[in-house]
This record gives structure tokens, C-alpha cells and sequence, in this order.
């Protein structure tokens, strides 16, 4: 057995998560002694190994320990306190972005190998599904040379955009693969998505904090982003949206409905469902980034704000650079009733996308590896997003409001007041450790004591000590 | 022997070559007996079955005859009349630009599989290195699986990047490999040049006709052409260029100075020069789109516009399409004094470019392969070219005017003033034959009567009967 059999990793991390509930729940409480490790082995119908494993993982996340001769006991583990941040409280008006120069000498510096990259919205390698997918690449590179003689469809490789079809499905949205085109990733499609919806000087609706990228994005497109006040678990909110759409000129609005990013946050279906109606209503496009959706810890995955477009008002995006591979690539759209003016500046803008990481990508879907992995991934995260908050809990002040994401690898932490987090970051590069300050999240200059967190590249015991340090920085 | 062996291959090309000239030059008159094919053997010291290729080249271009038990002869073959068409005569004001649907609409009906391709700029796959490109790529897949899980660097691979560095010296521009940024294909860089040196509702100076997709992308980023007046073997009039930066506020200039699409025209160094030096005076971005350059058919290759630039003015713009796969989507562009701007846009664009097809070229280029195959290419343009000009002057009324391309496998015909081209395109495609018509080359409705040819996909017969049939329909 080993820790990259799938079935068997599964069962010890289950088993560990389970442990994890009962400790938490107190079903065995500080002191007492766990059952011994047959009777678990027999209890949960699982091999010896398996609960070795488990116990393990138990171990490392400070909540039993082994004691000689006499088996496993209950640490004083410090109890989790879900300290939410509050709404976010941005000035909802129009602004200027220009988070550029930091944004991008942050990436330059946090990319640095001798780091430890606490804050990357990276995954490991070691999670992605990289040997599988170089196999299908070199057989694919072997028998489809002569695709190479041919720009590909500008809408992508058909074979790709019926297989994305059949994920959007999981999403809860049901479609035929005309309405889907491939593009360069994510990031080629949120700008496909704006440059057809709105023109320089507009303004875009878009999450407190959201994502860099999609600011910077806006910035060099020349248009203003309005930030709306965001719940850190549950999303932008829809009162306050509805209520700005009526006093101002929005030309679209870009939301990552399903496990934000920074915050990891996860709008609620009905959520979803109102805000697709009312921007509707106020004919705003919504433009759904949806790169971490897939990596839900509970299944079936969270609906998609594109499962409740009736119209076409949507514009869902998306990309396997979090799942499959940053290096490869390929990420896609479905432009809803942008499909055409999205087609022809897809086209304009590169021709077509790759042609052999297409065709490699839809053998990799059509053999089910990418779901696989893909499940195998959301678990690891969970179990490690587990640890990292509990660390927190342990190595920060205990006023540090946390997020409490239930997918992806992404974590937000509001600090106390007096921190500077670019101080902060500054002093943990010092010690190798990066970090990535909130203020690069907001177009106005919050979030100046607030930092993101990532589970994606570190775990176990560099992720405890990097931890421990970061801690005593703050 | 085979018709890929390149230096068989090229022996026999060679000869055809030195046969048609002394043919053309009077050295063989018409009516006379060539010399026995021993002779040839012996003279150029090349086996029998080479000279017989050679003869048989002669023959399909209807330069000889074979007579049973006597020999090869001279046929009256109709001398090439090199009737050049005049300077190009754009209404020289901004002129938005509307080409969209009608060049879509053909870009599609042209890919239709039944059609034989007269006029699109993609070369066939026998020509491009296919074969050895993906036994690359499927090494690079194997050994370089880790690499697929980061994001390559925005300015692209480094190994490329050198190797690109190398490669610009051939056109007289000694770079290093910081100068380069990797993009997908050449589109894009032309892309990023425009939005990095424009705004929407600027002015770009453009030769008339310009490919449009030149066009295309100036319309879609809602700026205006400006067509000058060209010459249809050698390029932009540099007279009218500088006299009318003087008169309007121009804010960029793109040019294909070497081999241009849709004329096929080479600009003579010192119109390189000249114009480098004006538009630097002027404060003017010039963007160079050397797509084609490679494809000389004499070498050294023409120098490119880069090569004389001191200042950083000239933004250079190519890709590996037309010489090595238009499916791997590999281009690449010098910023110059424009590098921040373009970097930063290709990150926000789409981060960076695929990682394995870089990896790939890099060796590709590294072993010598893509000299090798460009040189075999230009070859066989240059033979091809000089068939399909020798079919036209047989086939097309005798007012048809061609312009005389010294590289590339473009080639533009001005037909008779009361010859519709669309009319013409739309009769050819019932016949199964693609041709590019004029008016797709001009912001103005210009070039009616003339049509884009291409022998990048269609030779021998095949191009003999196609242009026969389409001479009848002119």
C-alpha cells in the first residue's frame, strides 16, 4: 500500500476525518484513551495499515498522541474557534485599479524555489495528476502529428468541448458542446468575457476581496471595478448588490460564486439563484469564474451560477489549471449570448488554443482520470485545510478571524488591527516564507491587515513550523 | 530515394531550377533537343535518377516534352511576362475598419476539407517538419512531466528564448534572450504590440492591402486604419509615409516589411532604413510582422526593420506557423522600448504560454532542424511559385497583372478591371476551388478585381487544373 493508491488513501484519510469529527464533538474527549487500533480496524471494516495511517494523520495534526505500551490518548487540542471575519465594509464606488506594480513584483519574489510558498494559489505537484496526463501527451504527440499542419477550430478541439459538456453537468448545468470554446486558460477567458461586455472607462461589479488577477485584468482594460461588501464564507451580498445595480450604471459583474478566491468563500444556492435573477433583470452580465468549484470536500459539488441562467446572461469560465495543470494551458468559456462576440476575439486574439494539450486533455476526461484525481485532490485539501486552521488556531493571537472555505486550498485571515501584513510579508520572506498580503486584493487599499493563505504546496510538518514562525511574526 | 529525402531532394529541385532558367534564358531555344539525361548525369554529377525527376519537374510545368525513343524537347513555351501591378491607390484617411463578418464567413467556408486551397496562407503538411516535431514533443512529454506544474514564466521559456535570440541574427538583429517574450503565435504578439503602443479611436498607419487579420484586430480593439499607398513587389511608399505622418496623428505603424501578405512585396533595405529612421523622428511605434521573412528564396534573408533600429522603437512580431506548425501555436515578440507594457499584457492575457510545445521548439531549434527544414520549404516555394506564375501567364487574360515574390508562397493578381473577385470566389467555390478575394486586404472596400493565390497547399496537376479552370472563369 501506498500513499498514492487512490483507494487506499482515500480510506485512511476518510477514517482520519471521521476521528477528527468525534475528537471535535467530543465523542473522545481531552485524556481519554482512543479504541485500540484492531478495534477500529474492525469497527470501520478496514485493514490495520489503515488505521496506523489514520492515527498518523492524527498525530501530526496535534490531536492524539501515542503513549508507550498503552496506545493512543486525546491531546488538550486547542478547540477550533470559528472566528468569522465580519462583512467586508469596501466604499462602493467606482475605482481607478492599480495594484499592478505590487501584484506583480509579489508574484516575481514568491516564486523564488528556495521559498516556502504559504500563500501561492499554486497546487503541489505532487497532487496534480502529472504523470498520467505526460503519458496521454507523448502518445497523443506520436499519433496526431498531422493535427499539427492545422490551426485548431477557434472554438477549440470538438472532442474536448463535448467531454467539458459533460462536466459542466456536474455543475448542474446541462449543455451541448457548440456552447463551448476553448481558450488559454482562466485568465484569456475572464478577458474575453470583459472586452465583450464592456468597453474601456465602464464599471464592473466584482467581490470584496476578489482575486488580483481579475482587478488587474480590469485595469488594463482600462475599466473601473466597484467592489461590493462580501460575507468571508457566504460571498458578495445579494441585498447590497440589487440595492447598487438600482443607483448605478454596472456593465458587468464578475463573481467566483463556488470557493472564492482569496476567501474561499461559497455562495449559497439561493444566493446564486438571486443574483443570476436580478442581474437578469438589470441586463448585467454576470461573469462566473468557476476554477475551484470542482475541488468541493463535500459531493455532489456546489451548483454553478450558470445552472440558474435561463437567458444566456452568464458567462462561465473556467480552466484545468488548479485540477490538472497550471503549465498546460487550457481553460474554457461559454460565452451564453456573448457566444459570438467572444468567438471572433478568441479568434482575433491567438487564432486557436494548442492543438495536442486539447486532444490529450479529452482522452484524459474520456478514461475519467481527471474526476478521479480531481476527488482525490479535494480531499487531500480538506484534510490539510483541517490542519492549517487548526495550526492557526494554535500559533496565532487569538483574535485572528479565519474563513471556513468547504472546497479548494484557499484561506483567508483577518489579523489584528495594529498588523501590517506587507510588513508582515516582508519579515516571513525574510525567514522564507511566503506569504500573500490582502491589500493586493482590493482595488481601494483594504485589507491592510489581512493575508491569504494556501494549503495547495505545504502540509505536514514545514507547514506546522512555517506556521509556528509566521505566528510569532504576527 | 524518396521525395523526403532532403539533400535528394534538393538535388533534383536544383536542377530543374538551373534547367528552367537556361531554358527561360535561351541557352536550350524552343524546338531543341535537351541534352540526353546520361549527359546531364555526367555534367552535374548527379545520379540518372535525379536527372530524371528533374525532367520530369520540366515537363509538369509544360517547359518540355518527352518523344518517344528520341528524347526531351523544348515546348513553345509562353514566355513569363512580368507584368507588375502599379502602386496601390487607398484614399489615405482613418477609415474604421468592418471586414469582420465577410472575412470570417470565407475564413470558414475556405476550411471546408473537399476544396482545393488556392488562397489560404497555411503551407501543406508535407512541407512543415511534422514528423520529427512530434517525435520532440513526445520526448519533451516524457522526460519534462514535472514542468506541467507551473505556470511557465510570462517572458516564456528561457532555452527558446535564447534559441530565438540566435535565430534574429539571420536578420541582422544581435539580440539577447531578455529582448524576447514567447506568446501563441503571432497574432497575439501583433495583439500586444497594438494595445500596448494604442487606444481605442487611435490612428495605425497600415500598407494597402494589409492581411486581415491586421484589420481584424486593429477593429476589435476599436482603433482606425490608416492605408498608404504600397508597392506591389516593394512594400510601403516611404515618400507618402513620411509626408503623411506630417499631416495626421498617427500612433503606430504596422508593416510586413519582408515578403507581406497579402503581395508577397519585400521592402529594399534602404526603404527599411529610411522608414525605421522616420518613424523614430516621429515618435512613431513601428510594428513589424516578419512572419514570412524566414522564407527567402535566396539567402542571405532580407534584413528585418529591427535590424535597423537604434532606440527601441520597432516592436518585431513572428511566429513558427507558416515555417514549422501553425497548430503548435508558438510565436514570440521583441518589445523594445515597449517591454513592461507588452510582459505585463501577456500575463494578464493568459499568464504565459504552454510549457511542453516551448520546451519542444527549443530542441527543435537547438539541433538544427528548423534551419534545415526552412531552407527546404523556401525551396520548394520558390519552385512552386514559379510554376503557378508560369500557369497564370498561360491561363489568365493577358491584362492580368502579378506581382513577383522573392520569398514566401503569397501571391497577389489584379484581374481585369470588370472581373468581380467576390463574384469570381463564389464560382470557384462551386467548382471546389478556395481563392482569397482583394477586398478582405482593405478597411476601404479597395481591390475589387484582384485576389489573393497561395502555393502553400496545392501543387503539379493539381494547381495546373485548378488554375486553368479558374483562368476560365476570370
Amino acid at each position: 500500500m501506498t500513499m498514492t493508491d487512490p483507494i487506499q488513501c482515500y480510506l485512511y484519510e476518510q477514517l482520519a476525518q471521521d476521528l477528527t469529527q468525534s475528537i471535535q464533538e467530543g465523542v473522545y474527549a481531552i485524556g481519554q484513551r482512543l479504541p485500540s487500533l484492531r478495534n477500529i480496524s474492525e469497527t470501520y471494516a478496514v485493514s490495520l495499515a489503515t488505521v496506523i495511517q489514520s492515527y498518523s494523520l492524527l498525530e501530526q495534526a496535534g490531536y492524539i498522541e501515542a503513549r508507550p505500551k498503552s496506545g493512543y490518548y486525546v491531546l488538550p487540542w486547542k478547540k477550533f474557534q470559528p472566528n468569522e471575519p465580519p462583512l467586508t465594509q469596501p466604499v462602493i464606488k467606482p475605482t481607478n485599479v492599480s495594484v499592478a506594480q505590487l501584484a506583480m513584483s509579489l508574484i516575481h519574489e514568491a516564486r523564488q524555489q528556495h521559498l516556502v510558498k504559504l500563500g501561492a494559489a499554486v497546487p503541489e505537484a505532487d497532487i496534480l495528476p502529472l504523470a498520467s496526463l505526460s503519458r496521454t501527451l507523448a502518445g497523443v504527440s506520436r499519433r496526431h502529428w498531422r493535427s499539427l499542419a492545422n490551426y485548431e477550430n477557434e472554438n477549440g478541439n470538438e472532442n474536448l468541448r463535448k467531454q467539458i459538456a459533460r462536466l459542466m453537468a456536474e455543475s448542474g448545468y446541462r449543455c451541448k458542446s457548440e456552447e463551448v470554446i476553448i481558450t488559454n486558460g482562466c485568465l484569456e477567458s475572464l478577458n474575453l468575457a470583459l472586452r465583450s461586455v464592456a468597453k474601456p472607462s465602464d464599471t464592473i461589479a466584482i467581490e470584496s476581496p476578489t482575486y488580483f488577477g481579475i482587478l488587474q485584468v480590469i485595469e488594463t482594460l482600462g475599466m473601473r471595478a466597484l467592489e461590493i461588501p462580501t460575507h468571508p464564507n457566504y460571498g458578495i451580498d445579494p441585498d447590497i448588490l440589487q440595492k447598487t445595480v438600482k443607483k448605478q450604471k454596472i456593465s458587468a459583474c464578475v463573481l467566483i460564486p463556488s470557493f472564492s478566491n482569496p476567501l474561499g468563500a461559497c455562495m449559497p444556492d439561493k444566493n446564486k439563484q438571486r443574483v443570476v435573477s436580478l442581474l437578469e433583470q438589470a441586463a448585467i452580465p454576470l461573469i462566473e469564474d468557476d476554477i475551484y468549484g470542482g475541488l468541493s470536500y463535500e459531493t455532489p459539488r456546489p451548483k454553478s451560477a450558470k445552472s440558474y441562467d435561463k437567458s444566456g446572461n452568464v458567462i462561465y469560465c473556467s480552466s484545468f489549471s488548479k485540477t490538472v495543470s497550471p503549465g498546460l494551458r487550457i481553460g474554457w468559456i461559454l460565452p451564453g449570448r456573448f457566444t459570438e462576440q467572444v468567438r471572433y476575439k478568441k479568434f482575433l486574439g491567438n487564432i486557436s488554443t494548442s492543438v495536442h494539450p486539447q486532444i490529450a486533455l479529452a482522452e484524459f476526461l474520456e478514461r475519467g482520470l481527471y474526476r478521479k484525481n480531481t476527488r482525490r485532490a479535494a480531499r487531500i485539501y480538506h484534510r490539510r485545510m483541517e490542519q492549517l486552521k487548526h495550526w492557526i488556531s494554535e500559533y496565532f493571537p487569538a483574535d485572528t478571524l479565519i474563513t471556513q472555505p468547504r472546497g479548494g486550498f484557499l484561506l483567508w485571515l483577518e489579523l489584528p488591527k495594529n498588523t501590517n501584513a506587507l510588513t508582515l510579508y516582508r519579515n516571513a520572506i525574510d525567514k522564507r516564507i511566503a506569504i500573500t498580503p490582502g491589500i493586493l486584493f482590493s482595488a481601494q487599499g483594504q485589507y491592510q491587515h489581512h493575508i491569504r493563505l494556501s494549503c495547495g504546496a505545504v502540509e505536514g510538518e514545514l507547514a506546522r513550523k512555517s506556521l509556528k514562525i509566521l505566528g510569532a511574526l504576527v
